[in-house]
């Protein structure tokens, strides 16, 4: 990229000065024009789905800016590791983060409901409470402690139920089983007598051939088709009431984010809202179509999971947020909000969205 | 807005230019660099939901590209009526319009698919196939002989089945019933023995109140609430199967977008896809409020359309898709391609969508 093409108020004035005869003042005040960020995220480099969207929301701020601020991608281990993205933005480290919000239980309880929650909002419910319905405030509040602001930046969409090696007809085939399945969607899991395992990515195929694991989730038909657990486990599962949504999060530095002008935060801001509904779409179109390949070529089986199983669930989910409602502070209003919100807008999901797919079958 | 907000390249070299000595030379080009464009709707100003959108729309291009390109918004009826704006970008008279692609079913039939079809695909299936399911590229083509250039920019959302003075508790009770229902639903609706009726918004409560038609629809409870269609029709009936989405359409005129540098193509592509989610979010937010308020405080009956209506509904759209396919050339694809989004996407959306909103009853 030239310096040509790093152009800003400042730099006309340096220009205007330099062709007046202080030459020397012109270069390093192209140079101060240009912005320069590094963005670390949780995922190696390219992974389909998050990877390719903070690849993505790169080069769009580089394009729309003219150059002017260029993001300097950094996967997961490169500066920093996967789960240590917030600190990294937290601490000045780097300008912007691509993660997600259910890695930051730890900080705050709460965090994870920003990603999904157990019987929660569905993709279109939840971008529409963060933007419409009062999430970002609450979103900012969370985060404004540690000097981070958050914002939606990718969507994985909705999640299978997971994989089986054995058929799920009772609540009681349920209890007793290992099975892979983190945050929120785990503990329910815990509650209903199965023992949720915590397995990096890689390792889960292999835990689940040898028996170490009886069941995993991961995320829907696309991620899940390549991640070959059709091989060993032929029952996959749905709905995936632990995580009905799959929200990415970008992070920015508040500090950095104050210094950059309005139009440059205009182009991140819309940026980042355009890979969050892009990813969705995308993540939309590939499971439709890994779910095609899945049933027709591998031979897997689709089941519902019986009536028992998702009563006990969405009992054990409630009893999981009423005690997130008891964290006090910014952490109660937003699992109040969010509650309002999925009250509010089920009757009209109902009327709308449910009523038109089941006129359609 | 200050001409030093409009500073490109070559204003840079102007003013260097200028700084030198040649200071006559300097304010042409600084005029020069900003482009401005005029956007038609078909709208009143303001309208809620597409006539804002049109106004965000403009706003955020002004912001993002630091007042450099500049949209001045033209309301129906301004420049030209509501229903020229495609002639107009076509023809040159502006750059940019906002608007829907219902309205152009006289230019090519199967123009109106690109808005809703009756038993098509919802707002999120929709975005899927414009943006990773090869609708977008035929949509270029249907335009292209026109010199136009479409965009998604906001979406009304699901609509709602519509108003009805009585009860329809078969398909008999539709029959000989005059009903407000423009478009594919309209023509839906003659083959189940309705007369559809086209009538301008104004003059649809006043034609209900005397009884000179028996039914309408319009949108979802957001704008049908404004428009009172509840002081004199109780029945709010769902699913609306005659138009399940609502894509407002941004229009460009190709030369013009042409002559736009990458950075402001890039911003002008940004802004509108930002304005698809947000008008949709915005959309789902307000209908779930405005159907709230209309069950609880306006006394409105909500009521699901019988089967045996709903089934010969389907038969008929089914129907008149066949023959949309018998269009030839680009319409015969586009009919096609959106058969085919459909029916990939609805096992995906049945285990995912629908059976999560199932499982949350």
């Amino acid at each position: 990229m030239s310096s040509g093409n790093g152009i800003s108020r400042r730099s006309l004035l340096a220009a205007g000065a330099a062709a007046a005869g202080a030459g020397a003042l012109a270069r390093p005040a192209l140079a101060q024009s240009r912005i320069e960020w590094s963005m670390v995220t949780s995922w190696p480099k390219n992974l389909p789905g998050p990877g390719v969207s903070a690849e993505r929301i790169a080069r769009d701020i580089e394009t729309a800016s003219r150059g002017r601020m260029v993001v300097q991608v950094r996967a997961a281990g490169e500066i920093v590791p996967a789960l240590a993205v917030f600190d990294a933005v937290s601490e000045g480290t780097a300008e912007m983060a691509h993660t997600a919000s259910l890695f930051w239980a730890g900080k705050a309880k709460a965090a994870p409901v920003f990603t999904a929650a157990p019987f929660g909002l569905t993709p279109l419910e939840h971008i529409t409470w963060i933007d419409h319905g009062g999430g970002q405030a609450l979103w900012d509040e969370l985060y404004r402690p540690f000097g981070v602001k958050p914002f939606m930046a990718g969507n994985t969409g909705f999640q299978m139920g997971g994989w089986y090696r054995g058929e799920i007809n009772s609540l009681d085939d349920f209890k007793g089983l290992k099975i892979r399945m983190p945050g929120l969607g785990g503990e329910v899991a815990r509650r209903l007598g199965a023992t949720p395992v915590s397995l990096p990515a890689s390792e889960i195929l292999p835990a689940l051939q040898s028996g170490t694991i009886d069941a995993t989730e991961f995320l829907g038909p696309w991620s899940d088709l390549a991640m070959g657990f059709w091989q060993v486990a032929k029952n996959y599962y749905w709905p995936g009431f632990h995580e009905p949504n799959g929200t990415g999060e970008g992070l920015v530095s508040i500090s950095a984010w104050q210094e950059l002008p309005d139009d440059l935060k205009a182009i991140v801001r819309h940026v980042l809202a355009v890979e969050n509904i892009r990813g969705l779409g995308e993540a939309e179109w590939e499971n439709a179509r890994a779910l095609e390949q899945l049933t027709q070529d591998k031979g897997v089986v689709l089941r519902r999971f019986p009536d028992d199983f998702l009563a006990a669930a969405r009992q054990a989910s409630d009893d999981v947020f009423d005690e997130l409602a008891e964290t006090g502070g910014v952490q109660t209003e937003i699992v109040e909000s969010y509650r309002s919100a999925r009250a509010r807008m089920q009757p009209w999901s109902e009327v709308s969205e449910a009523a038109l797919l089941a006129a359609r079958r």
